[in-house]
């Protein structure tokens, strides 16, 4: 599994006042905890600033980098804060956070993915809005990897997000997005999968219990990634024990490692 | 989901003495117990007295049934075990722990089954033992159900367990149960699955946090029933959370009810 650590992210309360104040040090020490927890990408986001959002990524990137030596997931709707932390990245293979295959958006995106030889977090939503059954939601993921692939990303660059919607909402919700990952996982197998887990338990009670079981039966229906916070021990404890489960980890060495 | 509570076995050392002393209270502090904590069968097993079996099934059928109102897995591998308990049983629909299409077994356990009207636990095991690969236990699996059907059983009577080996012997023993739940699943929808959990985790540390994450993959892979302990409050509410995200708890009333 690859872990987006998702705590600096503006739309964070304490996130937004650490940044407004420029407390560096803070911030830092979120990255820090993040990467010793097993992190391998951190996610930054500056999108709770519009009007300065590209300098904010700028400072915050460079903050960032300075302590730690994981690659960023630079994570922004808007396309001159991505290039912004893109081109003060210092590793290779920066994630971009995200694309999807609305068209302005993509057209916009899609220079970024090839110029920093990046990877891209792939969102299954298109022009006609979020879709609500398995099949749309499979069928704007498939145009999306095929435009991508097409433009010459290797699939291996691309993690397809199957956009996660909560149970409450509608029941089925969670069966669609683990029916996205695997047929994704069926069609298209070189490329990733990913998602966040928190949308799935929106408006219930025992939210980090829900997201928690959620996680495994994504991982049993092949997902690769997913953004969430590596600090929450249990979390990745269950990571851990659902490797093993799922034949990903030979004798069950990581597995044994963490709990011995 | 169908729970069977798994306690009343004398395989269990502390339920073994429990019965060589004929405490019948303690029996029965369990068998209330289960039964309050959401039990929808409770397994009955005497199978570690082999030359009192018959007697002792006979005395513990009834000692369960003067407490508790669900009916029982009558469970052994001595078809006249399974025949006494059956006889006192009160209830219509009781269970039968276990039949195969290892042929001896078959042609003792099948009258059984007709004469009582009986449910049956049905193991993916023939004479030639234990299969390794998903394809042969289906395979097994498969003749198993077509030969119950064949005598008139119908398939919803049948639970078919992929018999769960563990992970830490073979890396993939959990993905090939997972993969022939679904597979059952796909191919005899009004069948049902079961299977219990501890053998996934044997050899390994940390085995209830194992078995918990297990049954979520399996129900999300399917799992009509499992053989557990009603009592854990931690399974339970992992199973309620899992009815919920996969869309089985409409408006997630049962989940809510139960964390509120």
């Amino acid at each position: 599994m690859l872990i987006i650590g998702e705590k600096i992210n503006s739309t964070r309360k304490r996130i937004k006042e650490a940044i407004a104040a420029r407390d560096a040090e803070y911030l830092q020490e979120l990255a820090i905890a993040q990467a010793e927890a097993g992190a391998d990408y951190l996610d930054i986001n500056t999108g709770a600033f519009p009007s300065e959002e590209v300098e904010l990524m700028e400072w915050l990137v460079g903050v960032v980098q300075d302590v730690v030596d994981v690659p960023l997931a630079i994570d922004s709707a808007n396309p001159a804060a991505l290039q912004a932390g893109l081109k003060l990245h210092r590793k290779p293979s920066p994630l971009i956070n995200s694309i999807t295959i609305e068209q302005a958006k993509f057209d916009k995106v899609l220079p970024l993915v090839k110029d920093y030889d990046a990877k891209v977090l792939a969102l299954s939503i298109d022009d006609g809005g979020m879709t609500k059954t398995a099949e749309e939601r499979f069928g704007v993921a498939g145009r999306l990897i095929e435009a991508l692939c097409g433009e010459g990303i290797e699939p291996g660059r691309i993690y397809l997000d199957p956009l996660i919607q909560p149970v409450s909402v509608q029941n089925d919700f969670g069966l669609v997005a683990l029916d996205v990952i695997r047929r994704i996982k069926q069609e298209f197998p070189e490329v990733n999968t990913a998602c966040g887990l928190s949308n799935i338990s929106f408006g219930l009670p025992k939210r980090r219990q829900l997201n928690k079981t959620f996680l495994i039966m994504a991982m049993a229906a092949g997902l690769d990634s997913a953004i969430l916070d590596p600090c929450d021990n249990e979390l990745m404890s269950t990571i851990k024990a659902s490797d093993a489960l799922l034949g990903r980890d030979r004798f069950c060495k990581e597995y044994i490692k963490a709990f011995r």
